[in-house]
């Protein structure tokens, strides 16, 4: 189901490539989509051609080898700065012009991507419908009757409509993956502070996380990469080292089924029951949690006093100019008033406890996969009932950030009428490369070829690059999958990469001593063997402590794989040679091992 | 200066195993010294002897071997829990009789330590001073007129006249670190949420760390080793990977010379500056730093919202009993009704600012070097002057625990009437081992013979034990000092730990290739030399990127040192031999390198 103009990061670099496409022809064809598009409100402010041509100009005689993102063009939410072009947050009497880029803007021009504007969102990023808006209600790209979500609705639209490779969004209570669920994109919600938010005008400054959707796993890594790193300008930057799970095989924790909630959408609940199915098939081991401590996180953010920080963020214009904001905005906004600072710490002594309960039960996991949304709604349903619906759509969303979690959405099927229907990866803070990874399998597995409705083009075969924060090391022995060892790997959080072989350049020992009995590569291009070995990905944080305790004369260095690369894994020194035998013949310890258990003549 | 009855923890053990002195004995002799100390209103309640058996039966049969505390004698702040005694928080009015000790009492109780009582304090630790109790104020050890410090008042001075080997308090403010400067102690105030605060009243939840007082440094490690561990049951518990930075000449940061504020006190600030040229003599290297932006944090927790949380903390009495809070603690925690929601997460915004400053300030310093208080005041002048006072002596402690870092206060001389003086060296978070390493060197240099008025004979010889999240690695050629590769251990926060050399059986190779030139270490126990090496000591996060940059033929594996221990070190594959020259006649690289560059004949 390719179309005629694939906005993938891939196909677009190959058709920069060959000659086929250049970002101003690219941009021109755009303008003529964006246009057919308008009934779906997506846009509050297209750069026009002379503000684009800056951005233009600058990748003159650049390349995607030279720049990352070279050509990509991409929307941004309008509660973040894109120099020179008004920022609304949805309010015409907030508006200010600022002179920089926020931080995350930034680094994607730096990359060669290209920003085509500012788009519509439920006001100041306070709402999940994407109808909260004085530019009108955002349509949804499968069905304009229904919402799109929210609160970043026109970029999730943008996205899925092919206006756009990718977009900004913005997520505190689940505004970044809502409207990715109704709008088939993955919703990149990163872990707080992995993404600057310098520039990001606030909802909740201890919450706000800047969002990505993108068509693909790929993309999304690859627009993750450029977005990633410390923003010493943003005091709630972080720094973290990436935790993971199990790739094969993971644990995933989905609520009981009493607990299963989609306020009567039976369609929904089918959806999900059939994603679970197909998970559960792939080998994904589903546990059932209960989810009632996270929905107690989740009511302490839409009715404790966090809504003091909205207060905080519109303050002055409240002050000055009641009657700017929307009705339904003041009047959750000016509820803050109603609570003192002993009802903030108290609110948050009792979050740190749902933290900390949060944190056992996801110790128990590799992730959660739940539902993105309950249900879906119609435009006309959600301003004949906008607070309780709006609330019932954070349902599965609202408690992540408040708990230091990471969430990703992705595409999980239809409903019999065609609206997409979503489920999010849940994991702990710094999970993001793992459950991309994760999704990555699962959807390669499914054969989905592109998110939004004109697909993106998603090369399933791409190569995987190993995430950020670990590091592969091949095994030989005792830490072989099965062996006594190999728990040493699992407790550190490592997965297995792939089973191959080393270079055919090496003897294998059996070394005296033990048990553990343990075997040593010896390396000798002139008269080796390629031996069985494993890669496994081993998280940076646990690799010392993983080699500081391999006893003499074992230790880690470089082992030269079959297909050329040099990793990291176990040599020998040449002492250890001394009372050894030499199994090369065997080919590797497991058949070595095996042929001692049933004592096959040697 | 060894007194006839030391309560160092080495001494006390001594005397157990050649049986000079048991529990039971010695508690005896202790209460002696308790009572003839009465006026310094040090205990809100003794144990009798009823009420010690326990704790003394549980001893029988067990020794210092098996027990890490066995019979160290120790008191308890009366805001931590004992099980089935009274905890007050020195207001008769809140007491409650829990079940359950507080985690770190039973961590110290399984460790043998025996727990002789509860201790006088600030009420609800809302003080700096040791005077703001209904047990009167705490007198202090050196000058009875003087206060003690607080609120952690009455375990300082216990420890202090050698009623007991060691004692809990807690810090929120600095009230584990001023009553350690005034009473001539360390004062562990560990990184937020290293040490449980279950069983502990609250002052600021968000801020609150139990606290340590100890005679000397190997002490101060052993009980700190006890104590350590995550907490399930706390939520503000935390897992946390050391950091450190340099042993040897480290940059430590002190106070601009117009921000050095001693309100008038000149012998302090003469103390402060002999200190420093201590420290310098011995290397450490003075960096004039700004003190503004840690001021303003200090200000924030005295004049700001933070305040709420001691409203929270006493609550239920003060809506109960107005009038069972001292008039001077009521007057502070009523000041929370003055305080919205939105003001406390206005003030933790700039908060993080702040914090986003100090964490900048930190990455360019090992630690900072500070006067614990700025001055010392009799208990009259505080009880004429209570609020202005008190707050003073918070002018270096206040922004410790808000910007989360770790501190140590350490004895720093003596005024001319011989009261003492402390400074306090702090560190970002999870620096605690380093602090105390740091804090050790310089007191052995300083000749520092134990802590309190009754010094605990601190062995300055005790074999030091690298602190946890540590590996010691061997290096041989272009990572030891001052050599290229040097730098890919200090940017890891690594230190020198001794230069030394492997066992003799070991050949040195240059080996083949280059720069950087290389050698390669290989066991040969028949044919061997001793190999000039030094041993870093490495923070284990960064140990395994550390490795993984190693390129063949080299690796980590195990080395032999000349004493016969075995550490991680640079191990060779036998194929770096290959084309590579035997230099094991120069004894080490460092000689092999000098010979290069001068043409010595080979």
């Amino acid at each position: 189901m390719a179309t005629e103009l694939d906005l993938g990061i891939d196909a677009l670099h190959a058709r920069y490539r060959d000659g086929s496409l250049t970002p101003d022809t690219l941009v021109a064809r755009l303008r003529g989509r964006i246009a057919a598009h308008a009934q779906h409100r997506i846009w509050i402010r297209m750069l026009d051609e002379a503000e684009l041509a800056p951005y233009l100009r600058a990748l003159d005689g650049r390349g995607p080898d030279a720049l990352p993102l070279y050509g990509v063009p991409f929307a941004i939410k309008d509660n973040i700065d894109l120099a020179g072009v008004p920022t609304t947050a949805a309010c015409a009497e907030f508006a200010y012009t600022p002179a920089c880029s926020a931080t995350v803007v930034e680094r994607l021009l730096a990359a060669g991507a290209i920003p085509l504007g500012k788009t519509n969102l439920d006001q100041f990023a306070t709402g999940l419908v994407g109808v909260r808006s004085p530019w009108g209600a955002v349509r949804n790209a499968f069905d304009p009757d229904y919402v799109s979500g929210g609160s970043s609705s026109g970029s999730a639209v943008a996205v899925a409509l092919g206006e756009a490779s990718f977009a900004l969004g913005t997520d505190t209570a689940g505004s970044g993956r809502v409207p990715a669920g109704f709008n088939h994109l993955l919703g990149v919600k990163p872990t707080r502070g992995r993404w600057s938010t310098r520039g990001v005008v606030p909802a909740c400054r201890t919450l706000d996380c800047p969002s990505l959707f993108a068509l693909n796993p790929d993309d999304a890594r690859r627009v993750a990469a450029v977005l990633d790193g410390f923003d010493a300008e943003d005091p709630y930057s972080r720094r973290g080292a990436a935790v993971a799970g199990r790739l094969r095989a993971p644990r995933l924790g989905v609520p009981l089924p009493a607990q299963r909630e989609f306020y009567g959408d039976g369609e929904y609940a089918r959806l999900y029951g059939a994603a679970l199915e197909r998970w559960s098939r792939r080998g994904a081991e589903l546990v059932e949690v209960d989810f009632a401590p996270l929905r107690e996180a989740a009511r302490l953010l839409y009715e404790g006093p966090w809504v003091a920080e909205r207060f905080l963020a519109v303050r002055g214009l409240l002050e000055r100019n009641p009657q700017a904001l929307l009705p339904v905005i003041a009047g959750i906004v000016e509820q803050a008033r109603g609570f003192a600072a002993a009802d903030a710490f108290a609110a948050q002594y009792r979050l740190q406890a749902l933290a900390r309960q949060a944190e056992a039960l996801m110790e128990t996991l590799d992730a959660l996969l739940l539902p993105t949304a309950p249900s879906h709604y119609t435009i006309a349903e959600v301003e004949a009932d906008p607070l309780r619906l709006n609330s019932q759509l954070g349902h599965y969303t609202n408690f992540v950030n408040l708990l230091d979690m990471a969430a990703l959405s992705l595409p999980a099927g239809f409903t019999a009428s065609g609206r997409p229907f979503g489920t999010t990866l849940v994991g702990p803070a710094w999970s993001d490369a793992y459950l991309l990874a994760l999704a990555r399998d699962q959807l390669a597995a499914e054969g989905f070829d592109g998110g939004g409705r004109e697909p993106g083009g998603w090369q399933a075969a791409a190569a995987a690059v190993p995430p950020p924060g670990r590091i592969e090391v091949a095994v030989c022995g005792a830490h072989l999958s099965g062996m006594p060892l190999n728990p040493q790997l699992v407790s550190r959080g490592a997965w297995l990469v792939e089973a191959t072989h080393s270079a055919p350049r090496y003897r294998l020992l059996a070394l005296a001593g033990g048990p553990p009995h343990r075997p040593g590569m010896i390396r000798d291009p002139d008269n080796g063997a390629a031996i069985e070995l494993e890669v496994w990905s081993v998280p940076e944080a646990g690799f010392g402590s993983f080699v500081a305790g391999i006893p003499a004369p074992l230790g880690i260095g470089k082992l030269e794989l079959a297909d050329g690369r040099w990793v990291s894994g176990f040599i020998c020194e040449g002492i250890g040679a001394e009372g050894a035998r030499d199994i090369t013949a065997f080919g590797g310890w497991r058949a070595y091992q095996a042929a001692q258990a049933t004592g096959t003549p040697q």
